[in-house]
């Protein structure tokens, strides 16, 4: 046999041994090593930017047009990455999206076994109800709603309130994990106090109600935080006081003018739910984080001031409520514009953290 | 307008939102929540059989016509769940394969972040090299090769051997955390001594060197198992002994007639690997396990014996070498037929239990 | 040789080997056994009272004869349990001490392994400088200075300051694990802010400086409390909160009518120190805990109101300051009187809660 | 009045208030700081050598003449530091003690808080029953009875059997924290297997049950260890396999020519009990250790060969059996004599690694 007849026949012979493979559900290795084993993290998810100025404008149209109720659930209208190809996901485990609730409108209680927060980009008048405990809403606070806790939503002013959702529903989603429940239709409750009872146990600086201990040896646990609102007065106070620490000349700050807190749960110190890391940063005027790539995708929303993103190399300016996805290993950087920028930020770290997984590289 | 023209309205400023949406990149959750957020996960996976007669003649065509090398790296055909349409992953999470190497053949060295391991159906004959340690692979070891080690494989014989491959392959693609380096082209070492370096310091029972703990107060970190190989006479002995003990009327096995062993790190008594769990199943003759679901999902190879496996309420007989995988939260049940059944069995359970997102419901 | 004479040998015999034991340094356990391991815990410490109105007086004329400076380092007078024939431990693991600091004084500074807080039951103008931190000191507030840090106290006003030192001193001692250092000889720091540095950025609920993590993937440890004063602002508040949320009909109280705070550390959520657990009581008036025994030492003091503590069957009454000793597993309960009382507590848990030595008993 | 007057004055004045304060039990720290936190760890236990020739006929006196049984509970003579006066401690945390069964003797089965081991420098033919399951002990063998488990021991031979005891008791004693319970007086098995039931489980390098993950999330809690024994044939072919890795120019040993193991529960990989840590160490002919510091205390006995001590400064030959003593942050290093040593070691690091007070200093 010639060495092109020979060639030929092995072609036969591969192209014959890959359709067996198929029929039987197998797939070779050796031809896809290179898309499932990349050298570094090759995501399908582009960095992308959404504007508040438009998102705000489209759910308002929502709310005029689409009731909410049993059924739907929430008039929350998600963040779809333009790397996915219509699916519904910021990252390929984040889930963000603008939630709407009109005046005097409910949102009815269920549970789900993914994590939720919500992040108030302005606005106030709607409390949450996290498992019986009425949580108020209002401009600049971070407030939890850990899986398998009941929650609704109700608009007790004449003005419409939207603010961030953040979830890890695509992860829970790949993760065959999903559980959900609906809770009765009417709130379990209607009252609408300055605190949550939660913060009324929780939100004294490491103060810890004795009767959180539980009563054996080891204390009860508490894999998710149990404070459902971090307020603004206080991210605040503790932003300033870094900042203020750097001017005298003493630690606290990340870097040079990067002030930034982690949101925490007071009964562990670390992360407020097992999949979510939620921080806020800001940024003196003119300055700028290092470079940074970690593995794992971010989302950031501005929440004042202006500045510009820099994500793999191209430059993105971000103004009021404007939020922007960083990919898993992408290169990113932030810079403050002439009024400073404050920078809220969640992201899928622990999940990494957890499984060793983690990695983090300063620098270009 | 008549309440017709009313809804016919409605229907057309619904669409052009909608619409609007996909322009910038938005989806809305009332339309998708049923499929984003399940009662119970409702995985695209399917409970699936793969045949051993049927894998390993396939293998050896491969064998016979594609070269193992650089580039294609190894000679692996994975399972590919008849849910995923083609995608070469036995579970969202796991990646299995069979993996063949011809007589006197290599497969050069790499390490990746992905955790993977090995598990010998049958034959013997290949040193599996990690991090310069030279395993060698017989029949019913489980040998790891912990995320980031550098691998490769060596055949000193003129027969061939395959074996199961068991990776976090599809978790890792997912959730963008790969990272991936080639070696040498040249095995580091190719000794193929009876026992790997690795088990001469580890593999002594309840006995660590004291160079392990480093020197900090915590001692060092060991995420991952430094054991490379679990040889079939250790878990052999372990399962038998559980029977024994059943037999003379005191504890150890898991339930009537089913003694079960856990891989673990001699460093932590947990999990082999952050991602992947592996443990090894004896049942009895005619003894049966209850029936039992769990979030995450399995892939379980028949070492010897033969049985039923129950899932989702369908009947599939296994014998030798026969691989099934279960789905999240499918029931799953297992009797052995007239002479017993061992049963191999890894899953992703870690990363449930870590993200504490794990439930097991028993009974049917 | 008959019996009496036998037993006369016999009796000789015995002498002769305990004697030659003595000579060997050899002791043995048959005739100790009932003294060194008695059925349940056989504290040789006692629980005693220690009267405000006593202490203050004393410590007063201690201002007025002995200096304050290196050598001696502190004007502090510890509590000597009756039951230790004159060692100056108010427990076997925990010292005690009121600590008095006359006008204008000041006491230099040094570091000790042993860790040490500071509880202020009146007055206030005194400055404690921790690792160059001064920290106001003022009534109702808790304040640390764990081991190894750097400390020192000014009292910046013309009136005395005596406060409640509470250290791990014995139990230091017993276990030889004592290590000490002189600091400089002028106080580290003479400012007098309002809040220490550590206040600003620790004492925010549930936010972490993002500094505090370190680089590495774990983290950097934190075995200590990061944060140095628990203001009685914040412990007031939030045992308010819980009285209040019993009214309600709202969990929070450990047992009805008795609300309490565990010190904890923002970075962990555990005790403040490895071997010093601290909390606050608060008792509505009429109302009483349940009987309890411990494992550990503990020691009360009244904050305000009064009450009678029952220990061992007797009963105590206390009044503003006083100072209460309850020994390793006493039965020890509390009642208000008719304005209620406060009561501030630590005692030696987090060591047996270590190393699963702890036990509670609960009822009579 | 004169300078001496005021002198004299102030004298009385000083000696009456040191009066008061004795009336009220109160003691100044000022007079006693230096004793009470010294600069570095000021062990009142000394450096001490016991021989076994002088040990093992003085316990055959006591076999002769003191009968074991209820009350005295067991035939023990404990190692009394000469720096103890009298007390029966080997150091501040440990007892160490030479136990003596003399033919077909049996000691009655009891349990208590204090947690204990037994090490065989020679002989065989005792059985310990721990929770009911016999235990064989035979020379280099280390046997666990952890705080709380029912343990009685027989020897079913016609030879006497004496061992090395080493538990918990000056700590527990110390911190009240002891509890003792009679158990029946016949033992609960007479059985003289090879194996123990808990070796049959878990003596399998890096296999655990899956039975003792329990069935909650977290598993069940294992803070000691579930094995019973650690016998010298794994322990001296762990050594012997660290020496020959040495020889190959591999890594394992601790330092050249020093080989170490940690004895490990297999359920955590970290110490057995939670005050004890036990390690053999091997070290060649000729061979030495660096010196070291280390907080807390441990005992060494020569197991075979002999050797040279160096402790604080001075020199101790030491043989087969010998014992010695080291204290606190005493300067230690061990020297091996012309055929090497093999030294057994026992210590109450895990309490400081615990508490976080641990502290080591390596080198001269």
């Amino acid at each position: 046999m010639t060495t092109s007849a020979k060639l030929a026949e092995q072609r036969l012979a591969e192209q014959k041994l890959y359709e067996d493979f198929a029929v039987e559900h197998m797939v070779p290795l050796w031809t896809q090593i290179g898309n499932l084993m990349p050298a570094t993290p090759a995501p399908a998810a582009v960095p992308h930017v959404w504007r508040w100025s438009v998102l705000y404008p489209l759910a308002e149209r929502a709310g005029q047009l689409i009731p909410v109720g049993r059924g739907g659930e929430r008039r929350a209208i998600s963040l779809a990455n333009p790397g996915f190809k219509g699916l519904p996901y910021a990252t390929p485990t984040l889930w963000a999206a603008i939630q709407y609730l009109g005046p005097r409108e409910e949102a009815p209680e269920h549970r789900h076994s993914q994590n939720a927060f919500r992040f108030v980009i302005e606005g106030e008048g709607v409390w949450t109800v996290v498992d019986g405990d009425p949580v108020a809403m209002r401009r600049g606070d971070f407030l939890l709603t850990p899986g398998w806790a009941f929650h609704g939503h109700q608009n007790v002013t004449d003005q419409p309130m939207a603010w961030l959702d953040g979830l890890d529903i695509p992860f829970v989603h790949l993760t065959d994990s999903a559980f959900f429940e609906l809770g009765p239709d009417a709130l379990s409750s209607r009252e609408t106090p300055e605190r949550s009872r939660s913060e009324r146990l929780w939100a004294h600086p490491g103060l810890r109600p004795l009767s959180s201990f539980g009563t054996s040896s080891f204390g009860a646990q508490h894999p998710k935080s149990p404070l459902a609102a971090y307020r603004w007065e206080h991210t605040d106070a503790a932003l300033r006081a870094q900042l203020e620490l750097e001017d005298e000349g003493y630690p606290g700050v990340v870097e040079p003018g990067h002030a930034a807190v982690r949101f925490t749960s007071p009964a562990t110190g670390g992360d407020v739910m097992p999949t979510i890391r939620a921080e806020f940063h800001r940024l003196r005027p003119g300055a700028a984080t290092q470079t940074r790539r970690e593995v794992g995708s971010s989302v950031f929303q501005v929440f004042q001031g202006s500045g510009v993103a820099e994500v793999s190399g191209i430059e993105h300016e971000l103004g009021h409520g404007d939020l922007i996805v960083v990919p898993s290993w992408s290169a990113f950087q932030f810079a403050a514009g002439s009024s400073g920028v404050d920078l809220f930020r969640f992201s899928d770290t622990p999940i990494f953290e957890r499984l060793h997984q983690d990695r983090v590289q300063i620098g270009a």
